[in-house]
């Protein structure tokens, strides 16, 4: 059971090598376009994107996203914005107020821009380009903010990068369907799946770390699944979103 | 320019109205496993779902949903989920700490949990199956964490309905593309285009009310989409998900 539309999200992994081409305005919208018809909460349409291909603003968003040299060598980027902005023009015209200060505002905004540029990502890989979700663009969001003019109540949740690949992107395995897919309940009895996705990873050998001690190289470990997420997760990381958020006028009451 | 894959996105609309057929739990696994393949931070899979095609549970999630009718009648239903919990199993199993206390958590696996089911919603798409999206499971999302056995750090963000259409859904018109993509600022003098889609929306007559006073009907009037979504965003909604969050383990620091 399979489609051409399935058989494209099965070769989808993220891409950090382009060629120089550039990616023309003509495409960006024709994608753009697609996303937008992605569903929406009650029509509601709570997200903009700010897509640059100017080269300088470009570097800047490398080094405020970690530094990624992807962001400043794609030939485009797209920073997904929740925009809780124009509902408050649209209260501004017809004399209403915008009940905007509550985590579900949040939360609906996110769903849908996210919806979105998932659809532009796969619409942007059916025509052969690539791309890669930067979520660093939250590292630094109040200079994301300066930097692309965001009023208030319009916050970056996500950049994209875009351009043509250098060669396909690698695929890695995911956890077993068993482990995210759960019928009528949730197991959380998953550790014989946790553990069988470590040997996949370690059989990929993407998780592996360099001790270095006394100037002399060590050989590298390499590390499954859980003790990557494990290590990921004992760190904070962007503990200054929420004040950032609040700061841009998005209460979350 | 275009391809299969956009053509298909644009034939999306959210189908309320499904045969009785069943939807085959290969069919479901299928689309799911291609919801996997969407990009995930880090490889975190900060997300879960859980299946249901019981009668009785479907049943059950509609009154919770608002008695959004298509939520009993559609053959199957996904509850989509932030899923913090897997990654203090990956903690525990390897002796760290999940440090999820904070926004950013939320916001890593609510973009997680969005991008695979916008991927999941397309493949079904992609197989002749038809979607809704169930927003309206945030209304009750204590309720339906006790229904589906939620445990802690795990929180239902969206419902999706899944069956075989009765009809091709309508498609409705969007914003302006230039409401929405903005060229390296931000644009926020968008009046004309909002205006503009004011008398698109009005010219599918989708926005109407009709008020009755003493038993008599009045006629409908028809309105645009800044004063439809001045008035949804007018309302309070949902005031209580930031404490079911917390509840639900979510800190949001």
């Amino acid at each position: 059971m399979t489609s051409s539309t399935i058989e494209l999200i099965h070769k989808h992994g993220s891409v950090r090598d382009y060629k120089p081409d550039p990616v023309s305005r003509e495409t960006i919208e024709t994608i753009v376009a697609a996303g937008q018809r992605a569903s929406t909460s009650s029509n509601l349409q709570m997200y903009s994107v700010i897509a640059t291909t100017d080269q300088a603003k470009r570097t800047r968003l490398m080094s405020l996203c970690g530094g990624q040299k992807h962001v400043g060598g794609a030939p485009a980027f797209l920073a997904w914005c929740a925009d809780l902005s124009r509902l408050t023009r649209a209260c501004d015209m017809q004399g209403y107020t915008n009940e905007a200060g509550y985590m579900e505002n949040l939360l609906l905004a996110v769903v849908d821009v996210s919806l979105m540029m998932q659809n532009t990502a796969l619409a942007a890989e059916s025509l052969g380009l690539g791309i890669c979700y930067i979520g660093a663009i939250r590292n630094n969001p109040q200079d994301v903010i300066d930097l692309l003019s965001l009023p208030k109540q319009v916050f970056p949740i996500c950049g994209m990068t875009l351009g043509w690949p250098v060669e396909s992107p690698s695929i890695r395995p995911r956890l077993p369907l068993e482990a995210v897919l759960h019928w009528d309940t949730y197991n959380a009895n998953d550790e014989e799946y946790l553990r069988a996705y470590d040997q996949d990873m370690i059989a990929t050998a993407i998780y592996k770390g360099r001790q270095v001690s006394g100037g002399e190289d060590q050989p590298e470990t390499v590390y499954g699944w859980t003790e990557h997420s494990a290590r990921r997760a004992s760190q904070v990381i962007r503990p200054h979103l929420r004040e950032i958020l609040l700061n841009a006028g998005f209460e979350m009451k």
